[in-house]
């Protein structure tokens, strides 16, 4: 049997224009890939065409993957059995974290062949650095519940966890959710405990501020639409 | 009262000579820094050294960090307040995170100097990416206890808070212990759990497999000395 193909994963940017964060070994491996699962074809043309102008990319297979399409897995596993590579490429920042890629892995490692991840941008682990926050011990919960009772117990819940384990909590909102969020956090934690607003990382807005509850109930940022990740961490 | 400095959080390589994967706008940021703090002085100045052989290191202050020894923060509250840019380095990837760099971004925050965390390789981001596992729940604990019932009961306890909230577990170890690690996962944990092994990330001998703990015990990887990250998934 041949060698099986290999899926690569590749960043794409978080912002708009930010394509000097995309380490340069990215285009060469791009140029040789002519299967992509992507999560949007629009976008994924764009950031391929940024990457080398000279790509063809009408000679590019582009497979729609979602939250409500998961990849076809099936054929997947055909291509790679066939020895053709894979890229994945999520709508921002480092693929197979929060898309179905994740997906395409778990067909690469059930037939082992090759998963080859690579450097770029990722907003919970920019975050994270920028904190100041324990680096060593830290939780990536995604989104908290929408609805109010569920939403309050899951925040102090991690402040709790936070305060026993001193492990950084980190969570997602939908951007035009952000002010209720932060308002949320403000009103249901200990006024000691340290909360790290991260917006618009790597673009024009960057915004990034690590302060006590009491600190920022002071002044409150403007956070509506923008995308955001929030950090906690209970003295 | 002038601007404060801005503390940059500047990637370095995981594996020597991959240069390639660190993104070429960390040069000229580099470039018009004088002061960082790194965890070794001799692998900062070559490394340095790389990105800009032109780089006149002896005219850099390089001050030192490290478990024993914290970065000097008044000295760079000082240096920020003065207007002075201070690069923060780590001995592998992405800064503030594994080592005492948080203490200088921390100093940053409270005196409200903007903090720039720059794209680079990091070994926690690059094998979740890799291990086809969950990216939206997913918790990372560093170094697992030592003595055996305490490292056992460690184990377990990850085994049952992923199966409980279907979160990956993400751990290291010291090169030196990696094949025992591995051998007290398999020796503790359900034949279904998936287990990721991702060492030399980025390196010449890069090895990222996920299995089940009853695949892994058909052969073990030999990770005597590589530096490798550990996940665990259990179904």
């Amino acid at each position: 049997m041949a060698q099986p193909g290999k899926v690569y994963l590749i960043p794409t940017v978080l912002s708009a224009d930010t394509l000097h964060t995309i380490p340069a070994y990215v285009t060469p491996v791009v140029q040789q890939i002519s299967v992509f699962f992507v999560e949007n074809e629009r976008t994924a043309r764009r950031y391929l065409k940024a990457l080398d102008k000279s790509i063809n990319i009408d000679a590019l297979q582009l497979l729609l993957m979602s939250e409500h399409q998961p990849p076809d897995t099936a054929l997947a596993k055909q291509l790679l059995l066939s020895g053709k590579d894979i890229g994945v490429i999520s709508e921002a920042g480092c693929p197979a974290i929060a898309d179905p890629g994740h997906l395409v892995v778990q067909v690469a490692h059930a037939i082992e062949a090759p998963v080859i991840p690579m450097v770029g941008p990722n907003s919970m682990l920019l975050a994270l650095m920028a904190s100041g926050m324990n680096g060593q011990n830290f939780q990536f919960v995604g989104y908290l519940p929408v609805k109010p009772p569920e939403r309050i117990k899951a925040i102090r819940d991690l402040e709790m966890q936070s305060q026993k384990k001193q492990q950084t909590q980190l969570f997602i909102e939908t951007p035009y959710r952000n002010n209720q969020l932060l308002k949320d956090i403000l009103d249901n934690c200990k006024d000691s405990t340290q909360i790290c607003v991260a917006a618009d990382i790597t673009g024009p807005e960057e915004f990034i501020r690590t302060k006590t509850v009491k600190a920022w109930k002071q002044a409150l940022p403007e956070l509506h639409k923008k995308p955001a990740i929030f950090l906690m961490l209970a003295q």
